[in-house]
């Protein structure tokens, strides 16, 4: 949410002559994305996305992520790919890091989308997952199932600073769906893993872009569906849920894909992982973050809430 | 250098609905500027952008800022004014904030003028000089020659713990300045007060616009040169004096202003008394941001520093 690498002016016009789009005519460093510095940048015939890969996205990642952003461009979904250089090469290095220069997209982001708003951007996922079929490259999901349980012994006790018992109710919430995780007979494909308001931009009604691809892998079809409810469906501290939001994404999804009554059956289960999933990194940073540092620390409560929504039974005592 | 007040694409999209410029097509936190808020927003006509007045601007003195920059405008001049809604109104609310929709100006702020730029830049103040001699408003200088004093006191020996003899340092080279600041003699005008490099936007030696008027003030009109100077002339810590592009900036000055004997005379006074003031106001930006904070600290000694080249008598025992 900051501009952590400066690139001078004079950096950047030289950086962009290894490519065909014009010259420099404006550059400003916007405050968004995961943690990378970002730079709106427009020359003499376009405008364009720059972005620095700061530490939390692993420069190994780039080929899938950037690989899976052109093949969903090529099959005329609205994401914004990497530009080629003139000698055809996305990830470039800027300033000692990675960097690619990405096309501009249209839209904002919204803060409270509508049920129509929700129907769209559950098709466009639908959308997507019809789209990577026949996409090759394969991620493990560095955020998935088999490291929750790695991540809440590293949290520890320390959770319990954040509210008391929560360590306990997370520990809990994890045994019931690990037992009930699908190891094997759900779809599979690569996944979005991240989509949030944030990361679609509309116009209106419609999807114009999916973005930010940085968590982008390879997992449970219906897992990325669940992630997108738990992100969309309810108000920002999880203490209320939007039927009718959350039921426009599930139906615009099924537009593409619907849900089979075993997908249905675990839906509360992928649900409830996608908010361990949450409550745990959020918490992560909430334990690695000094209070007074100026960046927005976000509430792992707001996971827990959600969680006793899809498992009534797992409802925390902490939230 | 940060966004602090969020503004939702569904409240920005209905401010704009205030003024005849389009809908809403993109809107993007923008990280520049002192401390504002700031937003490129494209609409379906034009780009702009929206700023968010925090608390170091005084909402009392947004009608100076603006009608200076409507008057430079009126001229010819490369500035942003702001636009005016459908009511004619420039200054608005928006999330509780004092707020205006501003034109968008090309051009990027360089990190190290050459002479050529500099001559540009020069010129480019002697000409908004110019343009202000029927400017009839006046804003004192909040951070004038009579605010030194006071603020040193404030700072007091919290100084020494920027650097030893820091406080000692400082009030000698007061004293030597307010003996001989020029209190009635030079020309007095609209000024901009901080027209360093991240405030003149350029595309290759030319001028596409001046930015960011929030110190213009009514003071001493070679102390806008002297400012300027200070701010372009060397590096960033103040070490090294590059003469081509101090001279070049007044050359270009002297196009629209030739300095007249006494102002010559007075120059490494005024210019001493600008590097005081900018000692000053991050020496105390420095003792009261947290050293961890995300905020960069901008060396007070970097000042220190260039006193001891206008002035090689003040040079500083600490610098």
């Amino acid at each position: 949410m900051a501009v952590y690498t400066q690139v001078s002016a004079e950096v950047l016009a030289a950086f962009l002559t290894r490519y065909d789009v014009g010259e420099l005519v404006s550059a400003k460093g916007i405050a968004e994305g995961v943690e990378n510095s970002n730079f709106l940048v427009e020359t003499t015939r376009d405008r364009f996305i720059l972005t620095l890969y700061e530490k939390r996205v692993a420069a190994a990642d780039l080929p899938f992520f950037m690989a899976l952003l052109d093949h969903l461009d090529a099959k005329g979904l609205p994401v914004p790919p990497a530009i080629k250089d003139r000698d055809g090469i996305e990830i470039q290095e800027l300033e000692g890091r990675p960097a690619c220069l990405i096309r501009f997209m249209p839209g904002v982001s919204l803060s409270h989308p509508t049920p129509a708003q929700a129907l769209a951007a559950g098709s466009a996922m639908g959308e997507m997952h019809r789209a990577v079929a026949d996409f090759a490259p394969t991620r493990e999901n560095s955020m998935g199932v088999d490291t929750w349980r790695p991540l809440l012994d590293r949290c520890g006790r320390s959770l319990d600073q954040i509210a008391p018992g929560l360590y306990d109710d997370l520990a809990a919430a994890l045994d019931h769906v690990e037992a009930r995780w699908p190891r094997d007979t759900l779809d599979r494909v690569a996944i979005h893993a991240d989509l949030f308001p944030d990361n679609v931009l509309m116009l209106g009604d419609t999807v114009t872009s999916l973005i930010d691809f940085y968590f982008a892998c390879t997992d449970i079809r219906v897992y990325d569906l669940a992630v997108m409810h738990g992100a969309w469906a309810f108000d920002g501290a999880g203490r209320n849920y939007d039927a009718a939001v959350g039921e426009a994404l599930i139906r615009g999804y099924e537009r593409h894909f619907p849900l089979s009554a075993e997908e249905r059956g675990l839906f509360a289960t992928l649900a409830s992982g996608a908010c361990i999933r949450f409550a745990l990194s959020r918490a992560w940073d909430w334990l690695n973050t000094p209070p007074d540092a100026l960046v927005m620390r976000k509430d792992p409560l707001a996971y827990m809430r959600r969680l006793g929504h899809y498992h009534p039974a797992l409802a925390m005592r902490v939230a």
